[in-house]
Parts: C-alpha cells; sequence; structure tokens
C-alpha cells in the first residue's frame, strides 16, 4: 500500500478498517490518551466488566455451589477457547497458574523425557523470565544441564538463525524460545525452527505471550512440543490473568508435571493419599485457580473469536506497516531508528523505534502527551499496536506526539536515572 | 456455659454476640439460606464487591499504569495484612499463586536446606494435596526421600502424637502438617509440635489453610520455620483467590525458591539476564498474579483486622460447642456421632458430624432444605461456623434442617453413588 504521511490519510484507512467496529466492544473512558501498550495488558472488554460483576453476584449466591456451575471446569473450558486462537486441537491446552509457573512445569517436563541429553537452547531475545526459569531448573537438577544462550548479532532486533541451528546438537533436549521477541517483536518461524530442533531430537518448547491474539498460531501443524502464554496482552485477559500452557497430545501421557496437585490428580474428590495423575492435559494443574480473573478471560476472548486471527493479522500487519511508514518519514530525522524487523512477515504487532532519550522520552510521552507506550533498555520506546482495538487515526496521533515531544524537547526536564517500575 | 435447645437460646446468644454487626458487612441474598461452608468458601464481603469493582475501573481507564498504582505491589502489601493474622513480623508474608504451588516452593527450598535428611514427616490427616505435593518432589530428588505418614488411631479425627514424635529423628528433614486437618478440624499445638520437631533438627511448615481467620496464629512466638495457607475460606477472599507464605526472616537468606521468575528477581524491570534473588520474601514470588482476585482479597481482610482474632475465636468456640451440644441432644439419637475433637482447646472451627448416610443427606440438605454444609469421604458432614457472620441462630436452624431431613427420611430418594465435583 502506498501511504502518506497526512491526518486524513488515517482517517481513511479507518473508514477501510474492516475490524473497526470491535473497537466499541471495549470500554474507552478517555478517547483522547493514546494507549500503544495493549502488548503489555490489554484494554478492557466490556464483555469482560460484565462478566465479572455476574460472577461477584455468583459468589455471593451460588457460594460454594458455583464451583459446579462453571468454575471447577473453567481452566480447561477457556483453554479450549484459547487452543482455538493458536491453531490447538481439543485436549491440549489449559488456563491456569502464571507464564513463569507453567514454563517451570514444561521445561521440567520436558527435561525428564531426555534424561541423558544435556544442552538447552535458547537466546538472548527470550524474555528474562523465560532465563531465569531455565537457570532455577538446571540449578534444582544438580546444574549438569548447560544453557546456551544464542547472541543476536544486531543488539538484540533479529536472532543468529545460523548460530541457533549449529547450537541444537544430539545433547540438546530443548530448544525453547519466544515467537515474538518481548523487545524488537521479531517473529519466529515456528514450524522452520520446530522442524530444525525436532531433526536432532530435541523438543521444542514456544512462549507466545507476545504473538497470541496477534496473528495465527499453528501448534498442531507446526508439531510442536510444548507451548506458553499469558493472557493479559493481546488476548485482554486483565491484570494479571492466569497463563495458559499446550502440550502436544502424543506427549501428555509419556510426561508428568513436576507440582503434583489436587486439581492435576486423577480423582480430587476421593481425597485418595496417593497421587494418581489426571489423563491428558489436565494433569499440569496444581491448585485453585482464581476464578474472578479467569472469568474476565473467559469473556474476554470471545471478541478475538469473533474477529478471527486471519483478518486480526491482516490489519496487524497494515498497522505495524503504517507505523513504521510514519517514523521512517517523521520521526527519523529527529534521531530515532527501527528497532524491529522491517518485514512484515518477521514481525509481531509491536514496534520498537529507538532513541538515545528513550527513557526520557517515554516518560514525557505519558505524563506529558497523554500517550502511553513503554520502554524496554536500553533504549526501546515500544508501540504496541491491538489489531482488535487501535485505529490507524491512533497510530498517525501517536506518531505526531513523538514528533512533538522530540521537538519541544519536553522530556528534558525528567530525570535519567530509572524509576524501578515500568 | 449452660446451653439450652431452644430457638429462644439461640435468639439469646446472638443478642450478647459482640460480633453480631460484622454481618451486615458481607452480601447475603438469600437470608433464609443456612450457609454452613465458609470454611470451603467464605461467603462476599461488601468491602471485596465494591473493591473488585473499582479495579475494574482501574484497569479500563489507569491501563498498564496500574501496576504503578498499587498492582505491583499487592502480594507484599496484602501479605503484611495476612501477616497480622498469623502472628508475623514484616517482611515475611507474601501473597501470590495457590497453596499447592506455594508448598511446592517451600518444600523445595526446606529440602535443599538439609540435604543430608532423608525423612519427611506428615499424617494422613492432612490434606491430599499437601501429601501429593511431597510425593511430586520426592519424585523430582530421585525418590531417596522416605515420606513418613502417621496414621491417626480414630478413624481420622485426632492424630498420633506419639507417634509422630517417634517418627521424627536425626535424619528428618522436615515435618509439615496441616495446623487444623480438613476433615475432623482437629488444632495441632503448634508451639510443641514445632518445639519437638525442631529439637531433632527438623525443620516445621505449617498449612494455615483451616486456622488462617479462624482463631488466633503466633507463627513467629512458635518458632515456624515455614507456613502456607489459602485465602478463600475464613479469610473470604473469593474463588481461588491468591495464597499466601511465609517464610521465616532468619532463614529467607540461606533459601531459594525453585521456580526463578522475574518477580522473584532482584530488579525485575533492568531485564539483566541471569538470576539474582529479591532480598527477603519476595524471592518466593515467580510472575504475574491474578489482580482482580487479589484485590478482592485485600479489601476482604479489613472486617478481620477489625474484628481481631482474639474476638474471632471466643466466637468461634461457643459456635462450635453450641452445635456440638445440639448435635448431642438432637441428632445422637438419630445416628450421627461426633467426627471432630470435643476439647475446644483442640478444635478448629468446622465441626465434623458423622452418619452412614452422610453422603445422601448432605446432597438432601443442599437441594431440599436450603442448608449448605459439605461432605467428606466416607462419612462426614462437615459444618463450618464463620465467626465473623455466623449466627447462633443459623446453627440452631441447620441443626433443625438436619433433624428433619433425617426423620423424613428425605435423602432416600438421592443416589449413593459419588458426583465427581462437591
Amino acid at each position: 500500500m502506498n501511504f502518506n504521511p497526512s491526518r486524513d490519510f488515517a482517517c481513511q484507512l479507518d473508514t477501510q478498517d474492516e475490524l473497526a467496529s470491535f473497537r466499541s466492544q471495549f470500554v474507552i473512558p478517555d478517547p483522547n490518551l493514546i494507549y500503544l501498550d495493549g502488548n503489555s495488558l490489554g484494554r478492557l472488554p466490556k464483555a469482560a466488566a460484565e462478566r465479572v460483576s455476574a460472577a461477584i453476584a455468583e459468589w455471593g449466591s451460588d457460594l460454594i455451589r458455583g464451583w459446579n456451575k462453571g468454575w471447577w471446569d473453567s481452566p480447561a473450558r477457556v483453554g479450549e477457547k484459547i487452543a482455538r486462537l493458536v491453531g490447538a486441537g481439543p485436549g491440549q491446552v489449559i488456563v491456569c497458574d502464571s507464564t513463569s509457573v507453567n514454563l517451570f512445569k514444561l521445561v521440567m517436563a520436558a527435561l525428564a523425557l531426555h534424561p541423558r541429553r544435556r544442552r538447552i537452547v535458547t537466546d538472548t531475545l527470550n524474555f528474562p523470565s523465560d532465563l531465569y526459569i531455565l537457570q532455577g531448573c538446571v540449578n534444582l537438577l544438580g546444574g549438569c544441564h548447560e544453557i546456551v544462550r544464542i547472541e543476536s548479532a544486531d543488539g538484540d532486533v533479529t536472532p543468529d538463525l545460523d548460530a541457533l541451528a549449529s547450537a541444537v546438537d544430539e545433547n540438546t533436549s530443548l530448544v525453547t524460545l519466544s515467537h515474538v521477541t518481548f523487545k524488537s517483536g521479531y517473529l519466529y518461524e515456528m514450524a522452520a525452527v520446530t522442524g530444525m530442533a525436532q531433526r536432532k531430537g530435541a523438543l521444542v518448547l514456544w512462549d507466545l505471550c507476545h504473538s497470541v491474539g496477534a496473528l495465527p498460531i499453528e501448534l498442531d501443524a507446526c508439531n510442536a512440543d510444548f507451548a506458553i502464554g499469558c493472557t493479559y496482552k493481546y488476548l485482554n485477559g486483565g491484570p494479571g490473568s492466569p497463563a495458559f500452557l499446550y502440550v502436544r497430545k502424543e506427549l501428555q501421557e509419556k510426561v508428568t508435571s513436576p507440582m503434583w496437585g489436587w486439581w492435576g490428580q486423577k480423582s480430587p474428590f476421593a481425597f485418595d493419599l496417593d497421587y494418581t495423575p489426571a489423563p491428558g492435559i489436565a494433569r499440569f494443574l496444581a491448585g485453585s485457580q482464581p476464578i474472578l480473573s479467569m472469568l474476565a478471560l473467559d469473556a474476554a476472548l470471545d471478541p478475538l473469536l469473533e474477529a478471527g486471527m486471519d483478518r486480526l493479522r491482516r490489519k496487524s500487519v497494515l498497522l505495524t506497516g503504517y507505523l513504521i511508514y510514519l517514523a521512517d518519514t517523521l520521526l527519523a530525522p529527529l534521531g530515532f531508528t527501527l528497532g524491529s524487523p522491517r518485514d512484515p512477515a518477521r514481525r509481531g504487532s509491536h514496534v520498537s523505534l529507538r532513541h538515545p532519550e528513550g527513557y526520557r522520552l517515554n516518560r514525557a510521552l505519558i505524563e506529558e502527551m497523554n500517550l502511553i507506550p513503554d520502554f524496554r533498555e536500553p533504549d526501546n520506546i515500544r508501540l504496541g499496536l491491538a489489531p482488535l482495538y487501535t485505529s490507524f487515526g491512533e497510530v498517525w496521533e501517536g506518531v505526531e506526539r513523538i514528533r512533538r515531544v522530540v521537538e519541544e524537547k519536553r522530556y528534558e526536564k525528567y530525570p535519567k536515572e530509572r524509576l524501578t517500575v515500568t
């Protein structure tokens, strides 16, 4: 598409947007706020707000009976909704716990499948918590595993695929990567990387946090072994909503969770004294799930299912392409460089713009310009474009505010020291 | 106190109840429903309903900024409220994840402190999920630990304390027990058992699920090493609200969590590639917490703190004593026996009544009598008396309905086969 930098052109793109009507399914109290951080915390779907109110009423009147009326089954039921977004057949996805806890379960399960292989391969583009979990697993297993962390050759924008392929050898038990990397938004070719690793006998675990809900994922078709993901980014489940995990059908009876809790027991209400894992994916449950947060997520998924991942991806590619065009045209002269892949086939739904003053610019954008991006060290301003509710007009206005905050030097009054929480 | 079996006497007890006014702080849509299952899921505090509505509004308008306005700090902040209920000084309690996940973390941490000791001591009165978690930990560590499970001599009502003391030896790394047992409501003497185990060099981990919010707990004064607990029973946090864990101050720098997630990292937003545990109790966090459920709990704790554990315990002892009196007088002739300790000093805040037809009776009580207890195999009808909102009139009416359901044989139409979920 031939873009142009006028505001009118943004309006024209909005007029042609087949998903434009979905924006009205979200609570948007301040229409002047440009929110480009849906890749960190998705906006509030009206349906989620209503579902939580209903859940509160259920707690008040159903009391303990609520567990029999859809609470107990929610990890599997909500899991099946997510399954449709990630190309997984039934019985392979379950919603529970946090991403890090689920990663721990699946890494331990994977390593137990390959007791003699002692190498784990990942990269420096992976989310740090994933690397920490790996380090903790290795520590727990006595330190005899080696974690190979492939470095990016271009400052954490794209991975070094050759180095990755060379690192995976006949001693490699597990390859684990972020499908879309948290900083640059690089999108791995899932089928190719999975095939490469599996040909050497390794298992593959994908972190889908930054891809689920933003683009079509085909876990079954790619023959992925394991996957995890959070639900509060593009899935709009709300702050800290429970995460999900996927285990390929054929592996399920061969693996166990390291955490043998009663929700993963074959007959949880028989109260047997000895653990027998539940059949299938349910064995990866441990304890009780936070139902208010779970039901918010349950409702939040419906607009995504209605929109469909193919349409969402088409709009996402157009949004990020448009943003990059505007950045090239209007922001590059002010010192910004692109911190994300130019090829849309290798890009998720967020774009990082790098600037030496990125940290202070990000703060000034939030506090002075009513624009919310987020910042990732050392110099990345991340702009998340959630295709379900982000408009082209917002992208145009966001770039305009970034231009102004630099030209008007409105960031200079902020300290360069980092705050602890972003 | 000299009880009598008349309804008037129940009214008199309610008139004298210094905590009676707290009942109005709860949402009670059906005043004719007798709810005696607050030991499974506490009633809905009005403050919790309001806090969740506010949290939904925060999500809608603060969006990602909510993390800096009280979400990110909530595990520690809510933990400090619970600390005041369990006799813990600051910096020792944190709210996160589920009880089973937290037990897993602390068992793994405890066993790592005693690598040469290979015995874990618990009992058959412990909640099955706790036993499963222990079995999973032993499996993970290669199976070279032995779990000694002390049997009760009287059908799971009271523990065999002599057998327990004999089982703890110089090879014992960990003793872990439910402070109040889930079935009979037996209350362990925390100080005595902790001292006994520690004199033999073992660590002690208490599961507080059935005691927290029901009676005063003195973790610091008892020198407990570790504790865990859920928050949806007497703490009224809502279905599946996040659990808590306690690690004694002096142990904190000696232990690590097996799950090295970013919330337990020293500087989570520096995004270092290598894990360094946070100082103190925060190192037992892993991933993001479910904020809607967390904030419901946050508000739910205030009425408990206002009432105070000493007053709550006084009322609880009176409630359970009164119930046992009524059961002795009115239900024993119908085939009920007491499945809980008679000594109030050894009893929590729920009472189990055993009956050969317990399963069908429990079902008929729920479906025909508008009374909610719960059932635990093989024959226990559990009646939970939450001193914050259970009235003496409800206890009287509950016993009356139990009497009628038996005398009118209204349970006979229900099948004896168990449903899967209770």
